[in-house]
């Protein structure tokens, strides 16, 4: 079993993964074309508070202060986030859906190495399939009508991936308790290949459900 | 009884104006000079979309659009919010508290003069407490740290209060049923008077709470 500070740092990165998501969809929702998709994104952004509540609350219950907790996982969400800032209202669908899903993926991989109460956690905050039915709606409607649209949304989402890597990347140099969480979890190095096709099959599957495979 | 259309009026103006209120209040957040004031503004931005999700769903019921119906207000929810963008996080906490509140007030009075049930539920989503204690506590420290802020903030405040007023004589002259609404549930004109005395009066007691009266 993974240490109890192990633990404390997944939910943290997963609390301000979710508390910087909140602000971001927050703001990319004004790029809407109508209320009605505002609204929509706007309702995502809620809900990653309401998940990042729970986190919160999950990482208070351990004896951790959330905001200490989550500091060092800062910088990293928000480098991913400058570096990804959407400039259309797709960029900012097709982020909220392909990365927030990547993102959730890793979570739910790493789930499997924790406690049980943990795990469900984990798996209760971290579902996507309000992200995915919206995201998959607005695309097709957009490539639908401007076909040229899709080669653009496939390099966005290439860009995201990319950014999202090496910022975990970042974390994981930086927090040794995740790097042994991980290893440990994966039976010593040896299961990361796996988790990261797992993780790869499963964004190509977004990709494919957009239409931009 | 106020007309079924000017219901929906009064509906829609709340939820667009819940609806915009979340959307600065996350990016207001953004400002919090710790993650732990972050987290509680996103968290009054997050309570202000659940309240919109129910007035949205009211109007819903009411077999109106949402979209459609609220589309009357965005100009002038949107210039409000253009002409008091806080430029500091105390700006923020301040506009969060007295604009937010006295919005509040505004339509805590008006649901005198509609059915139950629509009064019921405006009383329910325009409650400020949370607001309250935290605006209280942001201001006061650091009015104890740097005075000369009060200054400065009760003019902001006074500026809240006059653009608020100015878009709401705006709605006021564009929608004839929302005026209708006002002029007849106050008695035909005699008791408006009385209404802005009684929400002056409760802005004046937010400014005391406050500390800048």
């Amino acid at each position: 079993m993974p240490s109890d500070a192990a633990v404390t740092d997944l939910l943290a990165a997963l609390a301000y993964g979710q508390l910087s998501a909140f602000d971001r969809l927050a703001d990319d929702a004004r790029m809407a074309p109508t209320l009605a998709s505002r609204a929509e994104m706007s309702a995502m952004a809620a809900l990653e508070f309401e998940q990042y509540r729970r986190v919160a609350q999950r990482l208070t219950d351990r004896g951790a202060v959330p905001e200490d907790a989550m500091a060092p996982f800062v910088a990293a969400l928000e480098s991913y986030h400058a570096l990804t800032t959407p400039s259309t209202w797709l960029e900012g669908v097709v982020k909220a859906y392909v990365g927030e899903g990547m993102a959730g993926d890793f979570y739910r991989e790493v789930a499997a190495f924790v406690d049980d109460d943990t795990a469900a956690l984990i798996g209760e905050v971290v579902a996507d399939d309000v992200r995915a039915s919206f995201a998959v709606r607005e695309v097709e409607a957009a490539v639908a009508a401007t076909p040229a649209v899709a080669g653009r949304l496939a390099l966005w989402a290439r860009r995201l991936v990319g950014e999202a890597i090496s910022q975990t990347q970042h974390v994981l140099a930086d927090r040794e308790s995740l790097m042994l969480l991980l290893v440990e979890g994966t039976g010593g190095l040896a299961g990361v290949p796996a988790l990261i096709t797992r993780i790869t099959d499963r964004h190509a599957e977004r990709m494919r459900a957009l239409g931009l495979d």
